[in-house]
């Protein structure tokens, strides 16, 4: 039998607030057996590139990975973010320690290649270290991921960090019995968007279709859903998408999805 | 039997050259056995206050550490200094992991009790954890401080990168037989500080006192060589100080102190 793991990952909305955060800190450091967790980097680094006069450039409505970018990025992801969450997780009394996909060779990938775009530092990744990252779960350590990835050639790259937490519990799951926590500004997937109550519970593949069919998945849900079926269907168990505050156990109002 | 662990202090001097820290990082790569890199800062973090318009605010000719100070100390040694060198250890097949002290709880320090003067967020070390750092090397992985440290409860501290590295050679000289390497921009202790060649290449406590009396040590070299006989007296077996090019084995020319 294999070990639970959870691979909880945070967006911008938890990260900018410093009182959600807390609260999502105090119930994330509660949490029992392996755990995992993953943070987006939010509106700081926009904030901190305008503040030095660097201007994000975007195609198709993408950001631009330049050089002067990446730098941005690699001191408010895998700085000031990175270390301010893990030493509020020590102060919860959580072993925390703080990784970028460059330390431990934890999250290799690639610059995206260039076709009609060039993304720039953008990495898409090639693996995940699951052996280094099981030893430090081991050692009772929890592993804190901001969204960025190396390519072996000494490269840092930026890398989605919705991406990061689902190719991290596909890793994962060669050791583990892994569960994937979306935590975003919804409750779930709702069957009516203007009510925020109206969360479906359960979905399946089956489910999922039906859902699709009746336009009830569109939008910003789309791209969401189809990354976790891609999670489910290279092993992840389960993956669960709603408030942050579905890691409390009474709360039950959250979308769980399954194959 | 103790195994053996090299700690090794790397100045601003070596972090701001691209080729010096570069010629470094492939040295340091090639190291053999259980080793630990502390970094310095540099004048990145001075650099990136001033085009953010924050003032560095000094009492007595020390930087006072105020909370902006403190973030931008954050983003440039745990973020931007602290990841760069990490993948350029990887690149270089070093299985590198970059820590700051509230990484695994790595390094417990506390506030600088405000007397006469207030230095802020300023952290005075308390102790190592030896466990959680063995642990790291066991797993073949070669821990990469910044001159970060945390109070436990929350707040992240600056602490002194040379302090960093002589606390860590003495909470780790419980485990190991531990080395202590001190590379700045002179060759060594010098006989005559304007012959860049009359390094003293080995001191003992006999020696210091004589060194002492005629006048050898003085000025900066003063609490260099206080700091080194404070870890050798408590369990540090050996302090080389000298070039970064010291890690070089064919390279003879550096000081060596023991008791």
């Amino acid at each position: 039998m294999k070990q639970k793991l959870s691979i909880i990952k945070i967006g911008g909305n938890v990260i900018e607030n410093k009182t959600e955060l807390s609260k999502f800190l105090t119930l994330f450091a509660r949490l029992e057996g392996y755990k995992i967790l993953v943070h987006g980097g939010g509106k700081l680094a926009t904030q901190l590139a305008t503040k030095l006069g660097i201007t994000s450039k975007l195609v198709g409505g993408r950001r631009i990975t330049d050089s002067e970018t990446l730098e941005v990025i690699t001191m408010v992801y895998a700085g000031l973010t990175n270390k301010n969450i893990v030493a509020a997780l020590q102060a919860n009394n959580c072993n925390a320690i703080g990784l970028s996909g460059a330390d431990g060779d934890a999250i290799q990938a690639h610059k995206r290649p260039v076709k009609d775009i060039d993304y720039g530092f953008a990495g898409d990744v090639d693996g995940v270290n699951s052996q280094m990252i099981s030893k430090l779960l081991n050692a009772s350590l929890t592993p804190v991921f901001c969204a960025m990835t190396h390519d072996g050639n000494g490269q840092l790259l930026n890398t989605n960090a919705d991406t990061i937490a689902s190719e991290l519990a596909i890793g994962m799951s060669e050791l583990y019995e892994t569960t994937l926590y979306y935590c975003f500004e919804k409750k779930g997937v709702l069957m009516n968007v203007n009510d925020e109550d109206s969360v479906v519970t359960a979905i399946d593949s089956e489910k999922y279709q039906k859902l699709l069919n009746d336009g009830i998945i569109a939008d910003g849900m789309l791209p969401k859903l189809e990354n976790c079926f891609h999670a489910l269907h290279k092993n992840v168990s389960k993956v669960c998408i709603g408030h942050a505050d579905m890691l409390n156990s009474e709360n039950k109002l959250f979308t769980t999805i399954t194959r």
